[in-house]
């Protein structure tokens, strides 16, 4: 058995980070995950520096990134599609979600509207970037921060209009970390009887420490992708109260304990985030990175 | 549906801590804990203090103990069993392992002496205290420190010689934190066809992560008793590398979620170890409790 990572740590895990980080930092750290094994890497947002400074030289990182790994690049508008073909990037993610509350505090349109916005992107790129790769997210699938829970009912329109569309993956995001195993396992039931398991992610936060049983649940249903970010780092700033995508550590020590295959060297790993979390004024923060950090040091290792 | 949580945060919490706390602070942190909704507490242990200094002063604070709750103590042999009958304890929870390396390293004895030793104080026990309790714990029985990952046909003739000793509950501990829940549903599906699954307990650490996603693990096979630790504090001073019991926010805020009933408020749960946590001078760190604390912080609650 195989899972499949989708690392977020230099997009997801950044965006929300306050001390800059200058973009040699960044590719030292994208390329300290590489090293570790990891082949899909969300490398950074074509988003507004006026929105989110921390990743204002996307352009600049782009062309750094090095060849082999699947790397992509968030496109929150048109504006940042027309950025990202400039620096010839073929794989897009484009955002939308299932609670109007929070594409309106987000980016001040209901769910309806970007999801046009999002069609209207996605046809601009496929026109520019034949082969290109879209991953669609479906941000607070299970709750809102300002609405409350998010019954799986309604995740589904919002996912058949993403198949319309013709996205290539699907990435439902437990945006606020507050899902549990049980919910996740029904979604996922509704979500297989609409598309082909293959496109579909998960996306989970473990803001509450659910994230990996969360997963465990999606696994059971057959979904073998999911987005995790080295060292935990990450949350969203537009949702109070969310702190940490699911630490990629965990998720592969889970891995290994289960004997599933993820290509992820966990030692490399845990050691990949440590100059970046220096940069950041912060310790070790997932837990199986510290365990694996302790465990080196006592060994000598480290 | 129900969860009984027992908390293990003022014995299995403190006793590898370094910073004296006082025995006011302690009574406290369970007054606490009892206001929370938290119904049985393990308080402290009649180990030797030369071992833990931490828990010397366990017939200072027994008597001390509120009316109501169930609360018992860990009695490492017949020294700490005489110290416990002279306070009146009526609940004991006795210690053993699957793994000789480890019991070796922690008591001096083989596992099968570890039982002898168990078998007479748990008899001189139930002469003193006709209708006492007895929970018997099984350490490492999903990997040992020393020797390696431990198989589950290894645990089974452990626990066989427990219920022959009639124990009143066996507490399963994944004492390192290193599990994942298929070999948890493996060992659960051995254990319930050897013993009463209402006796069965299930003391998950969260090193790695994975505790959680152990709960769902038992969970599904019909266990509903967890130990876990508020604020998460808690590992073993004699297992290397091991940090954290399963934090008692985590599975108090999955329960809720999933429409469990633990009979504890998450909101004076999270509040219940802050001073404790001040008095180790350490932050928070269990995430379900950082989150309701960052939660009331906004809202103005705390």
């Amino acid at each position: 058995m195989k899972v499949e990572i989708i690392e977020m740590g230099p997009r997801d895990g950044l965006q929300n980070e306050k001390t800059p980080i200058p973009v040699e930092a960044k590719l030292a750290f994208i390329e300290r995950l590489v090293a570790a094994g990891l082949r899909e890497i969300e490398a950074t947002s074509f988003v507004s520096p006026k929105w989110v400074p921390q990743l204002g030289d996307a352009a600049e990182l782009w062309p750094l990134l090095p060849e082999g790994p699947l790397f992509s690049a968030l496109v929150p508008n048109r504006k940042g599609l027309e950025r990202a073909l400039e620096l010839g990037v073929k794989r897009i993610a484009l955002f939308t979600a299932v609670s109007d509350a929070f594409t309106q505090k987000n980016i001040n349109m209901t769910v309806a509207e970007s999801l046009v916005e999002f069609g209207e992107v996605a046809s601009l790129f496929r026109e520019a970037v034949p082969g290109g790769f879209i991953r669609g997210y479906v941000s607070t699938a299970f709750q809102c921060p300002f609405s409350g829970r998010v019954e799986p009912e309604r995740v589904l329109p919002v996912v058949e209009s993403l198949l319309k569309i013709g996205v290539d993956e699907i990435s439902i995001g437990d945006t606020v970390g507050m899902a549990s195993p049980t919910e996740v396992r029904r979604l996922d039931q509704m979500l297989r009887s609409i598309m082909d398991k293959k496109m579909l992610a998960w996306h989970f936060h473990d803001t509450r420490g659910t994230a990996l049983a969360n997963v465990v649940a999606a696994l059971e249903g057959g979904s073998t992708r999911f987005d995790a970010s080295a060292a935990g780092l990450g949350g969203c700033p537009y949702a109070p109260g969310a702190a940490g995508n699911l630490s990629t550590e965990d998720l592969v020590y889970f891995c290994l304990r289960e004997g599933i295959d993820t290509g992820v060297d966990l030692g490399l790993l845990a050691e990949a985030s440590v100059p970046i979390l220096q940069a950041l004024g912060r310790a070790p923060i997932s837990k199986a990175q510290q365990a694996v950090l302790a465990e080196a040091a006592r060994s000598g290792h480290s």
